[in-house]
């Protein structure tokens, strides 16, 4: 094959660059507000960025991982839920709690969560798509890898997004300075009664 | 006293007047955005009134009167808690679930703190006038009337904020549609362990 017979592309486009890796991410957050999580497709992304979608697979595996990657999440809940729901039964609550106190202790990790939550409470479009990814990514996983009715997992969820809300968004003291394990203890039960009766 | 004898006065400013509320409340937003809860005196918005205090009491009765009529807030919490802490304590749990759902269950009692809540989500001014008030007029209040440590009351009052929040700006399903007794059931227990351990 000579160098003329391969297509033109705009500068940057070469696939498998870190390039245009951020081409997907940015075509992935326009198709995500644009379409909500639900509705967006790997498909539409990779078109939307004028790419393979074997290429966003192969960078992203999943719809998931694209969204996780372009929020700048600092987790993939189909990664870390297995290892979550695996362990004892009657600890999970404690697992859960602390997980996302430990997870969220790392402001580099917690402020694009923080950011997502802020546009969600003011943008319709924003709190749609993160009802959705919430919805599919989390609750329905673990309510039904736990056979529990679907309002106890969302009350849990309640729970420990007031929490971090009052920690870091409204900075509540003594909450805001209390450290894990003592939140853990008082926390653990609730998510621990939610999740098993 | 003759007519010329009394004070000139701007049009509208006469005291008493539905006008003359409507003034205290605009400077009192203007004070508290300032200022914040915690700083804010009757006076210093009577001043801005440009209006006598006696009259600021009068009409509101408190510092905490002109807060909730400013934001047009459906209850007073001074007025509330009392009744909510007197009953038997192995049920207050469910009173305060009760009557945080019912209260909110009606959409032109919702909707002033839902607006207040998305203010303070994205403002700092907001966030720290909203996490005065809170603490000053509802957690400290509940928190030693009952004799708890201020983060029970805190993570308590995080549960309903969550559950308030998931239900009516975030609309998870089946949260969103879920009766009241339901939810009465499910996290007066929460409550009550928080508000008597």
């Amino acid at each position: 094959m000579t160098e003329q017979a391969a297509p033109r592309r705009r500068p940057g486009r070469r696939p498998g660059s870190a390039d245009t890796r951020g081409q997907v991410l940015a075509a992935a957050r326009k198709i995500f507000a644009e379409k909500g999580y639900d509705k967006a497709t790997v498909r539409g992304i990779a078109a939307e960025a004028g790419v393979d979608p074997a290429l966003v697979h192969h960078y992203f595996s999943s719809k998931e991982g694209v969204f996780v990657a372009a929020m700048q999440f600092p987790m993939v809940p189909a990664d870390v839920l297995p290892k979550i729901i695996a362990g004892p039964g009657e600890q999970i609550g404690e697992r859960i709690v602390r997980f996302l106190l430990t997870m969220t202790s790392a402001p580099e990790a917690r402020e694009p969560i923080v950011a997502l939550m802020r546009t969600a409470m003011v943008n319709e479009q924003a709190v749609g798509m993160l009802r959705e990814f919430i919805t599919d990514a989390i609750l329905s996983r673990v309510a039904q890898a736990l056979s529990i009715p679907p309002i106890r997992m969302e009350v849990a969820f309640a729970q420990m997004f007031g929490v971090l809300m009052m920690r870091y968004i409204v900075e509540l003291e003594p909450l805001a300075s209390a450290d894990t394990e003592e939140l853990v203890e008082i926390l653990a039960p609730t998510v621990q009664r939610y999740l098993t009766a």
